[in-house]
């Protein structure tokens, strides 16, 4: 990020790098030794199923079959991916022909639309609004055309880190049925669910295989939490999927659709890359209790954030909106200065790097719309989120002088 | 392949399969080696560079720039995908949008031609025409449209092995730059010229980045020459990078087409997996000599076969018509019968597993042009590859009685 390069460490520390979506820590040393088990087997080395090992398939399965009263069948409802993304682009392709439309809230994960526009896609905004960021199903429901092919629901969020709850989704499901389309759900921060949310129950009603298509990463289990974990402990759990380097995603829908893809995974990956694949066939059924240590972290840096903003930023006006997953939304106090402004300054004036609510949004129609940035609290400890809100409220001190 | 389960091979000894272009064997013990050393560092699980790892982009670059004569910057020409049919998806997005015509020799890889078709970009075929395969700029000339965005150029060629000439590529690469248009280089079979064949000199000339793309795959160097160097010397060299189950690609091309790329790949595949680029780039500095001896094998198996099959076949009428990199492309002795009707019963008769021309072209005017079958015959070792005459042979017996 250029903007951080003028900042000067010595006037407020070091720098603060909240920016990308990344898992805190690398995963513990028995996850690396199996990742070296694997890639030193000659058979790793050597093409695999296009649609990912049955083995990794299979224990997937098994365990979304557990968190959410499913039966998905890991032979015929499940692929695994070069990555989330590249789950995401063929599952569109597969859906949506150019010139047709996708409905996708926003703010939105810019990957997601700039996919859609490179294909031919039309990208149909739904506006989610502040300071909830929730998709509207009637409003949604207007957007439908003869030539709408999908909507996409990213829950928890990304950017905003806004949660849908179970009856949001039921709803949006409805929908879906109602006008023969399909929803796209990308769960890539599922394991983040604060307590009272429960996995939504869309494929327990065997009816998800008319409408439902998920997509999984295996890149955003975090393994940051050393500050409440010991690392000793770490080290004899033994069990994460923080492995983003190795690029490994899924896609689930029903049976038909999963058939059309194959030729596209075909085109795009052969196979997925396949030494982690196996780790993470053994990783999975011992790693529930893990996650669950993992999503605690989580959720303590997400409250401890929201309490520091709140407590110490009530007079500079600086507001956590949202929060959840990785990710918290911010309002800055500035009026009438675009969120671009803002984050460029927060990174070379005070040494906080962030994104702009432009880079998740169509353009606005009022600079005072444009007054959000996303926050990646899962990149650092609670410790180095402590220190940020005297950080922002230097920024309004420094405001009038910039 | 479903074709060869009904195969019995008590009749004529086990299965012989020249299916896939594979490479021949896993790398050797030292990469093996070197792989587990790079997935059990931590720094291997976390996202990299979206262009690939710069230290294998340079190593790549210095490789090419010393066999091509070239001057290929490794910054802001290259990039590494995830495996070279990535880099073809994200090339022709590039190159032309929904509509647009891209021109493709026949037969062709069909991937190709299937990435294209669900990319909605029009493949317009350029009839090679037996017995050796060759396309003619001239034919070329008369399909370029003010629609045609690129030719891709696929040499030595999957599936026929014909090598194109350095004085072909030439007048393809003036043809690309009087209408402005690119030209696709696929040179995945690059390590497999026979003697008499010197690299194109293409990058040798600057003019090069008004219209070259050049892409590359990790995965076919074939370490299958056990045959030839014993496997002790094998184990010595240490060298080698036949590893599909990786998934690496490579693409060069002229600045701004890259800058425009890496948008694409963003979506795409965000970084390409990570532990094998390390290795790669310690492997390709010290590999010229290993490829070289894997390139012997690979002619060694290409003029046996063709021996073998010009002096038992004579009298039954099959003929290699092509042969180099991994694939000879065979004509068959049977009129009026369809490619594929051949492959299924060589397949189920006499157990040798080949993909029939059918697969590789558009829908044939006449039944008497489907007269071809690709054989790979870089996955086994020559004394597979002398068994096979005796078998088509059979199938010849056998054929008036089937």
């Amino acid at each position: 990020m250029q903007w951080s390069e003028s900042y000067d460490p010595s006037t407020n520390g070091d720098l603060i790098n909240l920016a990308q979506g990344v898992p805190g820590a690398p995963p513990p040393a028995r996850v690396l030794e199996l990742l070296a088990q694997s890639s030193s087997d000659p058979s790793t080395t050597r093409y695999g199923d296009l649609r990912g090992d049955s083995g990794l398939r299979e224990e997937f399965c098994k365990d979304v079959n557990t968190v959410y009263g499913a039966d998905v069948d890991s032979d015929a409802e499940n692929v695994i991916t070069s990555g989330a993304n590249l789950a995401f682009a063929v599952t569109v392709l597969g859906l949506a022909k150019t010139g047709e439309e996708i409905i996708l809230p926003t703010p939105w994960y810019f990957n997601n639309e700039m996919q859609m526009t490179m294909l031919g896609i039309k990208t149909v905004p739904l506006v989610c609004q502040a300071p909830t960021f929730q998709p509207d199903p009637s409003t949604c429901r207007r957007l439908i055309t003869n030539k709408t092919r999908a909507i996409v629901l990213v829950s928890p969020n990304n950017p905003t880190g806004a949660i849908y709850s179970h009856e949001l989704l039921q709803e949006f499901a409805a929908l879906a049925k109602e006008f023969k389309i399909a929803l796209v759900l990308d769960e890539t921060y599922r394991d983040f669910l604060p307590e009272g949310y429960r996995p939504h129950d869309l494929f327990s009603d065997p009816s998800w295989r008319q409408y439902l298509i998920q997509l999984f990463s295996f890149s955003k289990v975090c393994l940051g939490n050393v500050d409440k974990c010991s690392l000793a402990a770490l080290e004899q759990t033994n069990r994460s999927y923080a492995i983003p380097g190795h690029r490994l995603g899924s896609i689930i829908g029903p049976q038909p659709f999963m058939q059309q893809l194959h030729k596209a995974l075909d085109c795009f990956q052969i196979c997925p890359a396949r030494p982690a694949q196996r780790v993470l066939e053994w990783s999975i059924s011992n790693t529930r209790q893990w996650r669950e240590a993992t999503r605690d972290e989580i959720l303590i840096r997400q409250r401890v954030f929201k309490d520091v903003i709140a407590n110490e930023c009530r007079e500079t006006g600086w507001k956590v909106c949202v929060g959840g997953g990785y990710f918290a939304y911010v309002m800055h106090p500035f009026e009438r200065v675009s969120s671009e402004e803002v984050a460029k300054e927060l990174a070379s004036k005070v040494g906080v790097v962030v994104l702009p609510g432009t880079f998740f949004s169509p353009g606005f129609e009022d600079v005072d719309q444009d007054r959000y940035l996303r926050f990646s609290i899962a990149n650092v400890d609670v410790d180095t989120l402590r220190k940020v809100p005297s950080r922002l409220n230097k920024l309004v001190e420094m405001w009038s002088s910039l």
